[in-house]
């Protein structure tokens, strides 16, 4: 059965509102000396509050034992099944500095590099030059570099990484990389699988040959790889498959990208932790769904700074009486993954989950934790059926079957 | 989803050491006047220290509901789908007796069986002749018996059974029993479904004429039936799956069959408990995976005998220590299915499992049993996702997506 296919035919349009507060990589271990993880050890009167009303559970983002990406751990959280949707790296690339891809674009991970006079790769990452002199190389390429037959795009991302987009008909995304993952040898030539695949080759091609005569004489990124060839498919949009006016307040541009990938609507937002609440309220009658999305629970636990993931925790749960003085008929909130202090990664937790709504059947969890939610109603489930679930408790599906 | 073939694209060959200890028929039910199962009933410190630290959960080997056999118990143990991957009967018969199968060999039982002058069937079992006797007569059959276009191989299983392979290209399993089931029938017909089955039909037509004939004289058995069929398909070994060089410490054929059947090392090992340990130990240092399997926990729960099962359980928990004492980077203490003495069968109940890493989420549970598990962070969950779970405690598992 496929649930996302089941709940767009019973989905309907209702004025009832559902927040997403999505704390990146909430979910965590045991940290200090109590066997309590971040969540467990922060001060979270209103959560808990919310926890005694509410339901709670643990989700899996992929499946038992399997560390989400960013990209599947949010397809999951949108109700997308993560492994059919999976988002190639060059498309998620393009998103995380938030490029409008279109359907049938193909996107790839360009890796500025270092090359001796054999043509040999002696540095892939070019020393790492700064962002700035990247934005230099992208802007110095893209005034003399012809192709024909399609449009290009070619954009800058961060220190030695940039991403190209090709814009035509038919174009596919069978080829291989260029880099050949070791210094010492020459870049790989480009072989591709299929028709489409060998369109993009040629388009490919004309780009290299050109891109390598206008970097010879720069010095130390003397020459580019290609990566991660993706061929960008459009998703159904949340207004598709759940009739859903669907808005995203997320600062960082991947997950705005993200976003963007399943036809939110995507609202400038400031730098600051208020900021993402501010626009909330400022927007507040004007969608019934509203993805926020919190990046720094995540920094912290990829940083292995359990107190400072524990004070970002904190830090939202002050903010929670302004989501619930606006009265959503749905609040959820969780993270799209675990990332543990401990392990400084994304890991495979199952990650909390706590959903608040009128229409909930109460549990015995007291408080929002880890442990609290093994107690919880929801028990623990696959997170592609959050969606589901949010819809329900917002009375927006129909009865199955007569 | 296929769990194993996600795992198996993520997987990563690692250091780190997994012991799986599998208690045969672990699960089971209430016995006696205070309604503990066998495992509750057992005095286990030492397992109950690791339920404390690790996690507890209980796992349905194929669906709830369903008993497995130990094929597929193993099967989702070892993390394949038990459905997908079902054994033949013959296959499973040449395991049990430790025969080396090769891929594209056609396994078939066989039941030494007593016919009257007429050649109808008056015992399907030949009055149970003893071992010895089933030794001698396929001793007899394999001196006299030609076959052409393959070869052939026949060993005593026990008592009345024996199995029969026939190794040769292009063989089919799509045939019938000759077995009529009943008494007072003579054995049936061979016929083939398909072309490759045919040319098995040739081989075991040729083996049938003359095996009666040769049998003719013997008492009681004088003829022999032909059951399950079985090509025997090559199983994607552990280290191509999970890059795990695995061992297979197990005193019974059967187990050390089905090891064998996903390519892990067989050890031999002497008949005691402690055995089992003492080659563990040895070990140590040569694999990253350790099956080690005990068999008597469901012989007694066969045997009805829950004093019995207790004490087995007891005797293990005494021998945890050494284990322990090994420092592996995941434990996993479960069973196959469950074998409720009050049954004295395999049962559908879930398994209970428990899993010591220092990359685990604590849970609520302070002991192993039945009741401790419904506590457990692991939830309720597939047996198959086992060994996706034991691999990302280990961090044996790259990052699913970017």
């Amino acid at each position: 059965m496929d649930i996302q296919e089941l709940v767009k035919s019973l989905a309907r349009e209702t004025d009832s509102k559902i927040v997403f507060l999505i704390m990146d990589g909430l979910g965590g271990l045991p940290v200090g000396e109590h066997g309590k993880t971040e969540l467990e050890l922060a001060r979270t009167p209103n959560m808990d509050e919310l926890a005694k009303k509410g339901v709670l559970g643990l989700a899996d983002p992929i499946a038992p034992g399997i560390s989400p990406g960013s990209g599947p751990g949010h397809l999951a959280l949108f109700g997308y099944d993560p492994v059919k949707y999976l988002i190639g790296r060059g498309v998620l690339e393009a998103l995380g500095i938030d490029f409008p891809l279109q359907a049938g674009d193909v996107a790839i991970r360009i890796n500025f590099c270092t090359v001796d006079e054999k043509g040999v790769v002696i540095d892939r990452r070019a020393g790492r030059i700064s962002t700035e002199e990247n934005a230099r190389l992208c802007q110095k390429l893209k005034e003399k570099i012809k192709i024909e037959g399609a449009e290009y795009f070619l954009e800058p991302v961060k220190e030695h990484r940039a991403v190209l987009v090709f814009r035509g008909e038919g174009l596919g995304d069978k080829l291989n990389d260029t880099d050949p993952q070791l210094v010492g040898k020459a870049p790989l030539e480009l072989s591709a699988e299929d028709e489409p695949s060998r369109r993009t080759k040629a388009l490919a091609d004309q780009f290299l040959s050109q891109a390598k005569e206008i970097l010879k004489d720069e010095h130390p990124a003397n020459m580019l790889l290609l990566r991660g060839f993706a061929k960008f498919h459009r998703y159904p949009s949340f207004y598709e498959v759940y009739k859903l006016k669907a808005c995203a307040i997320a600062q960082y541009p991947m997950y705005r990208g993200l976003a963007r990938l399943v036809g939110m609507e995507i609202l400038d937002v400031g730098d600051k932790l208020e900021d993402l609440f501010g626009v909330l309220e400022q927007v507040w009658e004007r969608y019934t769904f509203f993805f926020v999305h919190i990046k720094k629970t995540d920094s912290a636990g990829e940083d292995g700074d359990w107190a400072r993931k524990v004070e970002v925790i904190e830090a939202v749960d002050r903010l929670i009486p302004r989501v619930v003085a606006l009265k959503p008929d749905v609040l959820v909130i969780t993270g799209d993954h675990s990332t543990p202090s401990k392990l400084k990664a994304h890991s495979f937790h199952p990650v909390p989950v706590l959903i608040w709504s009128e229409n909930v059947r109460r549990d015995l969890a007291e408080e929002f934790g880890e442990r609290a939610c093994l107690q919880g109603a929801l028990g623990r489930f696959p997170m592609q059926y959050l969606m589901s679930l949010a819809m329900a408790y917002a009375l927006k599906l129909e009865r199955f079957g007569a």
